[in-house]
């Protein structure tokens, strides 16, 4: 099989879980946030052009656009600016309503880390051949603990060696759920990365959600061109209801697969799940910049420039950006979005 | 009695307890870490020249002589500069070195805070009277809970209605031991403040502490006038043993009075004493500056320029100084010392 899979890179989200390090135009997928490259850069690497893929299609918002341009450097790419947020079930309807029926699309969020690489390769092979067979396909990651803050996809019928049939998708569960679900098995966490025909999938939008794919579709057809960006037009793309991939098409098609694969990923969605990536000191320390520790353990401390000393401290998130400083326990650390909203 | 008494104010400590807000020129006590005036200004204004003060001698290092001069203005001030520091009981001996006999000297700390003036005057007047009988006088702060960080003063017989003799001085005790003293009753906190007569001193020291008085004798006489300011000799001074007048003098004399006094002192020994001192919101949150506060409580946070977030947090320091953020629980806060040795 040499059919190319075309890239769909989704760069859309504001990271405000992460910040203060991610805002504004440095949104979380912009920051080298595991060290080296940038999220998005390791992202758009993972499927390089060639052989099996295509240049990607990279799905951003007007105040990314520069930063996205800079980060791909002379790399080809088709950008897609989207005029405004709306949510994931519009911006992946703007990258169908421009493709070929029989192009295979492979939709990524920018600001994920997989650590296996080959592992990924190896279930988009599985994917795409289900693909192909008019399945919706999303991945599903092996869980690893009784995580609550994914949802999980339950898996039913066999589909050859490639995958399941969904037998359900699952809300975010309260804890018992997820500890239940894990001594089960047959049940994966929804990592958010599709793989499907775009034909088959601007019908099941039209099925599913004809609002927000004909917005699309017309905010395409009334696009500006501008170089190596599309810009969706602001008052079509503006008529489409936001809502998310999954509530709009996956949990209402009938025919919607999932290939179960560990591939080292993490989500980076808070600074407790930076530090548990994170290269640590023996004592469970991860450190970036100038760092004093004193009878401390278990912290996340990033400096920013600046210096910080800590003193008889346990996993806590220091994080210093510019003139901003953020404390908090890394177990609290989904409440950032509080602070990010009161400061931004 | 129309004696009047000589204030002598010691400025030259570090105050690294207070780090990073204290350090370098900027010592603890030239901060006005209560709001308002500098801890050194409250203090010279607590003993302001006229029918009952003297202008006060001011012993401080070369390093803050600018400072003082700087806080000082027009106000009339004698300045004793010791080339180095050699602890309390030769910096006393300076003042002690250059006074008339019969003068009163009331030796202050600089870095204390005094809520109660009139408590402390009317202190101030017994403890003259016993003075004025050649006895040593240092005052007892009435204790207020079983602190283990202070050296408690055993009192003795009473000695009319302005004092005690000392039994006896106890070093920071353990906790079982505080109790203990607090219970009893008797036992007052040593303030590390005094008054006695200069010549009934000069004695002592020379019974006592004879290298020491010597040093800073000859240190006095061969000092360098400089305008208001007298820069003890170096090479003198410099032989001086260092020692403090609690072990130099007062634990081995036997003429040695206590005088309880109850004035809300605090000698803001720490951030923890500082948060206990400031006003807190209802919360018990004592803030400076741009500071976000998330379902946090019995914090204290200095946000020096900056903007400090704070989410999940309880009974915390977070102090930001310049390029230096500290992050310590308020109970560790005597450990500050490690970051202040290892940052400066």
């Amino acid at each position: 099989m040499t059919l190319q899979i075309q890239p769909v890179i989704l760069c859309g989200g504001a990271g405000t879980r992460l910040w203060p390090e991610s805002r504004g135009t440095r949104a979380k997928q912009f920051l080298p946030l595991t060290g080296g490259d940038s999220l998005f850069r390791q992202t758009v690497a993972r499927t390089p052009a060639g052989e099996h893929f295509l240049p990607p299609v990279i799905l951003c918002g007007e105040g990314h656009l520069a930063t996205v341009r800079e980060q791909m450097g002379a790399q080809e790419a088709a950008l897609l600016v989207e005029p405004m947020p709306r949510n994931t079930a519009a911006a992946i309807a703007l990258a169908v309503a421009q493709a070929d029926a029989d192009t295979l699309l492979l939709v990524m969020p920018s600001d994920h880390v997989i650590a296996d690489v080959p592992a990924f390769h190896a279930a988009i092979a599985r994917a795409a051949r289900l693909a192909q067979q008019d399945w919706l396909v999303t991945f599903g990651i092996t869980p690893e603990h009784p995580e609550t803050g994914f949802g999980y996809i339950a898996s039913g019928d066999a589909l050859g060696e490639d995958g399941f049939a969904v037998a359900r998708f699952v809300e975010k569960p309260p804890l018992a759920d997820a500890e239940a679900m894990l001594a089960a098995g047959g049940y994966n966490w929804n990592a958010g990365i599709f793989l499907f025909r775009a034909g088959r999938m601007r019908e099941a939008m039209l099925t599913h959600c004809r609002p927000i794919f004909e917005a699309a579709d017309k905010a395409v057809a009334a696009g500006m061109r501008d170089g190596d960006a599309l810009h969706a037009d602001a008052i079509e793309f503006g008529k489409a209801p936001s809502d998310s991939i999954d509530y709009a098409v996956m949990e209402r098609d009938d025919r919607v697969a999932v290939v179960p694969v560990a591939m080292g990923w993490s989500d980076l969605g808070s600074w407790q799940a930076v530090h548990a990536l994170a290269a640590c000191d023996e004592i469970g320390n991860a450190t970036q910049g100038d760092v004093f520790l004193h009878d401390s353990h278990g912290n996340l401390i990033r400096a920013g420039g600046k210096r910080v000393s800590v003193i008889g401290m346990e996993g806590i998130a220091v994080i210093v950006d510019g003139d901003d400083i953020l404390v908090v326990p890394l177990t609290r650390c989904q409440d950032v979005r509080a602070a990010a909203k009161a400061r931004e």
